[in-house]
């Protein structure tokens, strides 16, 4: 015996999502028939709108309603300072520090040789078009992620725009706050003592 | 900063499902935009339907787009044996095994006083009628989960149907079939040894 239809495309739907598998897709989707149908069609249309109305925009790269977004169309913000991230989520964490006043730029990803992904697979000639046109920019972030992938990125963008003379910065390295020294792995201790600063 | 209106509420929705906090929610959320629009949209579509098209059973109370089900309509299964289940996949599960040719009754979750479940909140009284209204219901085989409120609840039936006088029956505990003994734990264990077979 099969499942019936709609159930079966929808545990089919709920695969697609990423780490999703048979059982738990299984779980949501007869979950699913029991919630409040106000709830499961707010779900529906939140999907076609997330899929519709939002873009990316076509200055820094990150998800918008309007384009360009309401970061890069901000006036107030300082011109001069431009950070570089993976992803637009990363934006957003960056942003819940309400401390960085500055601009971002999106790269979409980071280089993968094993996901064959290459640098015109990324937002970086856009980024060097945009340094190219944008005489304001004094600093470059580098804030991909500290992972081998996210320094190999960072690498390569500093790198290439080292011939431009804009100075370029990298996110330091070192303890989470309220982390343990005990459970911290030897990279992390390493990058710390490196860059240990005075009080 | 907050999220984009339409990606904020796609977390939301993301959210209510079981099993799915803040960060998985976010970031299935920011994978559904990078999705194929036509995904996207059957995604939303099958949400719709499985509300929509499917019901449960007006006999068993198992899920389905007939009614009555498939089982219950079906004229060449054995109708002299009914199999108890907590939920619309535990039936789906037992009819994997293709072994079993009765029917079943779905009791759509378990007594549990902690959640203030009771019999009443069971479908329980429509199982209690079908025997009534059955007469050719001989065994009643109780498959609730090998929970202690699966345990309470097939208790409870088989107490209740008791002056019936209809044969109650409960699946098998013991050792899983490919399992190591080292690594099963005590009851399960008692309850294997108590329950051992001659060869």
């Amino acid at each position: 015996m099969q499942y019936p239809e709609p159930i079966a495309k929808l545990i089919e739907s709920y695969m697609k999502l990423p780490g999703i598998g048979m059982k738990s897709a299984t779980r949501m989707a007869f979950y699913t028939i029991d919630m409040d149908e106000s709830d499961v069609t707010s779900f529906a249309k939140s999907l076609i709108s997330a899929k519709r109305d939002l873009h990316y925009c076509s200055i820094c790269g990150n998800i918008t309603e309007s384009d360009p977004c309401i970061i890069c169309a901000d006036k107030t913000r300082d011109r001069s300072k431009l950070i570089v991230v993976e992803q637009p989520r990363d934006v957003m964490s960056l942003e819940k520090m309400r401390e960085y006043q500055g601009l971002y730029h999106v790269l979409h990803g980071v280089l993968s040789p094993i996901e064959g992904k290459g640098p015109d697979d990324l937002n970086i000639t856009s980024l060097v078009k945009r340094l190219q046109n944008d005489e304001g920019i004094k600093e470059i972030i580098l804030a991909t992620n500290a992972t081998p992938e996210g320094e190999a990125t960072a690498m390569y963008i500093s790198r290439l725009l080292k011939p431009a003379g804009i100075k370029t910065t990298r996110l330091a390295h070192g303890l989470s706050v309220g982390s343990d020294i005990e459970y911290a792995d030897e990279m992390t201790l390493f990058k710390a003592l490196e860059g240990r600063t005075e009080i």
